[in-house]
């Protein structure tokens, strides 16, 4: 069923990937993945995509340490890295591991042994990156059929939204708390071999949300559906829940998904302040990387 | 790569659907899908499986009614239906319809039209159920190269855990809180068109726990976790996870799953009790199914 209908040529020229934007506080993009037909292919379906970026409050003129990778190729490619920022200790730039490997994986969407399967894709950007680092990453890529190909190491994450609910969300990879599996330029690091690789039947008018962790540390998935189904289109959608991802980020008293997280592995406030009822709370200040895609029909005149 | 290797007579007899238990508290199966091997063929993958069932208090002498289904077809094949309990005010046994979707799903588990696809499965075995009433359902069909296919209508649920934590999670379809999507005898209800349809790569030892919303909605996934990291095999991890689910269910003390889903959905205790700081807590009476299976090798001689 699955028809690629992109020349090489072109399909090059539309793939593209975002380092963290540089000298300013949002990036916006809305990225139609709109291709002309040849009459005789096969229906299938294609993505509509706006991203958003919000950097760390901290890191905004070095435009944060996330990566995207946004490309119309066959039904669609995002995928979202975040360079692990534990690096910056030892005097290495976070943000050049999660670019290198998003650059390299967008020079590889096409490559025959990769053969549009997202665990691959990973291991061949993983290989070819040369910069010191690590990142988590999420790759997903969709068949015109409607296939939803996802590989994901660490806690960047999915959610797909169908008929105003979540019905499907990626778990995060964790070592422990707050440490996640990453792709890493070091031996102890992970591989390709222990991404969790799924695939979901997707149909039109599915929502795709994608995200680092910026994003599900801070707005809950109740929060994520209410948004997508209140915007006016995927690029709203993006920006809006960065901004509240940001805002609750940013919020000392908002009882985040990460704060509950943190609690429930025992991180509180101290006993004096547990007895007069305080607890703890506040989101988390992060980068935060917004993919919203919208599953479209496209049809043969 | 996947490799059918019973023959039609054998799968048809070792397969076997299982109404609740009928007048006693428990049911426990210990089912090792194991078989023997023919040399020349592939190495593949099997379930290892343990299903146990707890009633609800009130449903105890009829058995409840969850109804489940285990078979070692190709790498295994698990599924539960939730009967859905409103129909007893019509004077309809909501465990009729469970029961026999769960029959009729393993008289189909080697229909050539049902092409062992878990969506086809429940369309089949949905088509085939006369009795009035609804379910939830959901099936996964291991094939023997790992890949786990699922279908889920409702608010079953399956979690998949490797090295210690969840790489997997289903997500409950709801039309509103507590009123799930659900297979059902009159064309009001939802069909496998509004199946979610996922697949995920297994590796050897992960392990896959099953329930009905019995369990989900009073055990955490920490729980789950912990439980199946400390059982010595996979019965023990079903009846120690229903236990568990039990014993919540019955605490209105414990601020279980349910409780905090219900407050999100703005149930609570009335106001003047919420601010002398209660709030509703407690776990779900229901009827609890689970089914956990692990993932083996198996190599030819």
């Amino acid at each position: 069923m699955a028809v690629p209908f992109f020349s090489s040529t072109f399909a090059s020229s539309f793939s593209f990937f975002h380092p963290a934007p540089k000298l300013k506080l949002c990036s916006n993009h809305l990225l139609r993945c709109t291709a002309p037909f040849s009459a005789g292919l096969e229906a299938g379906v294609f993505l509509s995509v706006g991203a958003h970026v919000i950097p760390h409050p901290d890191k905004i003129e070095k435009g944060g340490e996330d990566a995207y990778l946004v490309s119309s190729h066959r039904g669609g490619v995002i995928a979202v890295a975040d360079g692990v920022s534990g690096w910056a200790e030892k005097d290495v730039d976070p943000a050049l591991f999660s670019r290198d490997l998003m650059a390299n994986a967008s020079a590889f969407l096409q490559d025959q042994q990769v053969n549009y399967e997202p665990r691959i894709l990973i291991q061949k950007a993983h290989s070819a990156t040369s910069s010191v680092g690590s990142a988590t990453a999420v790759v997903a890529m969709l068949e015109r059929n409607g296939i939803l190909k996802i590989a994901n190491v660490g806690d960047c994450g999915v959610r797909i939204i169908r008929k105003g609910q979540i019905v499907f969300a990626t778990s995060p990879q964790e070592h422990y708390f707050d440490c996640p599996y990453q792709l890493s330029s070091e031996a102890v690091g992970q591989t390709f071999v222990d991404a969790t690789v799924m695939t979901v039947e997707l149909m039109e008018e599915d929502t795709i949300v994608m995200g680092t962790d910026g994003l599900f540390d801070n707005v809950f998935d109740r929060e994520i559906v209410s948004v997508v189904g209140s915007c006016r289109n995927v690029l709203d959608s993006a920006k809006e829940l960065a901004k509240i991802a940001h805002d609750h980020s940013l919020d000392s008293n908002f009882d985040s998904p990460y704060s509950q997280e943190a609690r429930t592995h025992g991180i509180d406030v101290p006993w004096w302040k547990k007895i007069m009822g305080m607890k703890l709370t506040g989101g988390k200040r992060d980068d935060i990387t917004v993919i919203v895609a919208e599953v479209k029909s496209s049809f043969i005149s």
